[in-house]
């Protein structure tokens, strides 16, 4: 049991706070699913990229799975092994890949024709071999919030068989690249197997043909997407899940990489907000905290259910929206839920606050952005201090004449 | 006109540029068609905080609307006059409404009766008296996006005009408050005059019947929301919005307060980004630049409409989505609107981003904020630098253990 009240007592609110504990556990159980093959395990750092979080996995022997430079040169910085880390995203800079090909990661994850041919003329300008692997978009529907659907033709991940196809026959002619990895990722937080067992089938099938072309796949990308628990969504087990990528995998000698974000975090955060006042507009009752939407967005961005608990003894309990300080009607956690009386100070917790948290907030209203505490084993310790109004000028006082 | 390719070659992009000229227009605009009365034209900090932005207006004579003690902090750094500054919202924290009193800024608006309490309270312990307006909700509809509508019941803010009352005859005797002004704000973006001027007329009957009670109002706080034209939004005219206002003035000698954002810098503002990749899944075209949600969520937020112009020369047209390179289906800027035919590098500019694009801005995907840019009189300057990988980690490197 975290202790709360503590934590917000010693730290002020609004706050996070992860339990590096649970993070452990997750990253075990997927790693242990995967036993029966070579694996690694890439967390990606899109989900919660701070970098005590990203050295905590390094330390359990995770890669990273990378969107952008700044997330490589954190997970550099955090520990984690070069050759563990993957570049990916759908457009990037030519300086970014020209400084991953410099720093030797494990490999470049191509989304298009045009960024192959960047990184193939990156590459031969600076006298290198870039690996690379091709994010192909198998076209499954993987029934999930289309905000974070992204195999579909619709969507702008990836490229279509076909495509990749002729993307991996001009790489194996280049002496600038070496197509060492294949990768897909139909969406995030997914709650069906099926979806997942088509698109791997398909893909492992384009290994194969591009076996017999003479395009030797070693590293079988299967993304990240796997869902957790906000409500009472159906999930999938990891056994489950490694089983129905495995089974499409026979006869293929590949090393599997899993790229888990919010499996890994989502469960093992929470945001911790202090009201501030209770009031009643017509037949409408607004408890206002201290947190809002600048600190977590998910509510308002993607209407996204996060539990919300109360930490008073107020048996009295009727509906109300919980609402920030911001000037929009945007600035929600929920609405119409069941809330105890509260008073000024009680501390709410809100659950499932590990992913996609602290890494979407903004200064939004001059609000500094909140600190992160990391738990372990019944430690806390800070691990992101709260900014301060001179942090949030920093980069424009310098410049007001 | 203002030459966007010099200043992306000169600053690189993404970035936000802003014309000082437009916002002198704006602000002159507004503050003419009230000169029939006194007036104080109070910035709404919130739309564009950048402190040479806030300077500007400040060396027009504008006062500052605020949102939070950072924002009147900005304010006061800008140099807006202290007996300029309102500091709004719908939850204040001790520790701000302390610093608001100590800091003699005109008025607390106050947004409910726990907090005129507070506001009471706190200013006993300083043995200082506060001056307060109360932010009345008339309970109008304002006609506007649900999640930028703020006058009706169901909306947290405000306090409706039986309660205000009861607030003022309450501040009335306290020692410590001194009510002088009264608040009302329907909406953003509004575009439609009866809606304002029946609000108008609700709150200034409201000043009526307080005058009779001995309450003397000295300033008649209408709030902001004067819409732009994102696309072909048929536009109030500040005269007429000053005219629908004074009409229900009669009798009342009030300093009208208004409190313009969007109006003022939101169509003064473009954000620039680059053309990376063009790629084409199935049958849909995507264009992906350098800019992203991170940079500018009004479209992800809310569905919100931004004019884009492709610098080229290129006539070769057909449909495209118009995507950041962030990991998310949600990273648009435009969806299936007519784009030339593109390549790396040509320039894109997004118009009407003066008003809650960088303020919104993130550093999700570990994308460093854009840089902005002020153009005034043909002349060029930074007023933000670009933000670094460093900058970025600074609060939390040092507890890396």
């Amino acid at each position: 049991m975290i202790d709360f009240k503590y934590l917000a007592q010693k730290y002020d609110t609004p706050l996070y706070v992860y339990d590096f504990n649970h993070f452990t556990q997750q990253y075990n159980a997927l790693k242990n699913a995967f036993k029966a093959r070579k694996s690694i395990i890439a967390y990606a750092v899109k989900a919660n990229s701070n970098l005590s979080v990203i050295r905590h996995f390094a330390n359990l022997g995770s890669g990273a799975d990378c969107v952008s430079i700044g997330e490589v040169k954190r997970a550099l910085l955090a520990g984690v092994d070069k050759y563990k880390i993957i570049f990916s995203g759908v457009g990037k800079r030519d300086d970014e890949i020209k400084e991953a090909i410099q720093k030797d990661i494990l490999m470049i994850n191509v989304e298009s024709e045009a960024e192959l041919k960047r990184v193939d003329a990156i590459a031969k300008e600076l006298g290198k071999v870039a690996r690379i692997s091709i994010r192909v978009n198998p076209n499954i529907d993987p029934k999930t919030h289309p905000y974070i659907s992204t195999g579909l033709h619709e969507n702008k991940f990836g490229v279509d068989i076909e495509t990749a196809k002729g993307m991996y026959i001009f790489a194996k002619k280049s002496e600038n690249l070496n197509p060492v990895g294949i990768h897909f990722h139909i969406g995030s937080q997914l709650t069906e197997l099926e979806p997942i067992r088509e698109a791997s089938e398909i893909v492992a099938n384009l290994v194969r043909s591009l076996k017999a072309i003479n395009v030797d796949i070693k590293f079988f990308d299967i993304g990240g997407g796997l869902g957790i628990k906000y409500k009472d969504e159906e999930l999938i087990k990891p056994y489950d899940y490694a089983q129905a990528i495995l089974s499409t995998l026979s006869g293929l000698d590949v090393t599997i990489i899993c790229e888990p974000g919010r499996f890994m975090v989502g469960n093992g955060g929470w945001f911790l907000t202090k009201v501030l006042y209770e009031k009643v507009n017509g037949d409408k009752r607004f408890v206002i905290v201290d947190g809002a939407m600048n600190d977590l967005i998910r509510p308002s961005l993607y209407n996204a259910y996060h539990k919300i608990e109360v930490l008073n003894d107020n048996k009295e309990i009727s509906k109300a929206n919980i609402v920030g300080p911001i000037c929009e009607s945007g600035d929600f956690f929920a609405k119409d839920i069941d809330v105890p009386k509260t008073n000024p100070g009680d501390l709410i917790v809100i659950h499932s606050a590990g992913a996609y948290g602290f890494t979407m907030a903004s200064n939004y209203n001059t609000r500094p952005r909140a600190a992160e505490v990391a738990i372990e084993d019944g430690n806390d310790r800070l691990i992101r201090r709260r900014e301060t109004f001179e942090d949030l000028i920093a980069c424009e006082v310098d410049y007001l004449v």
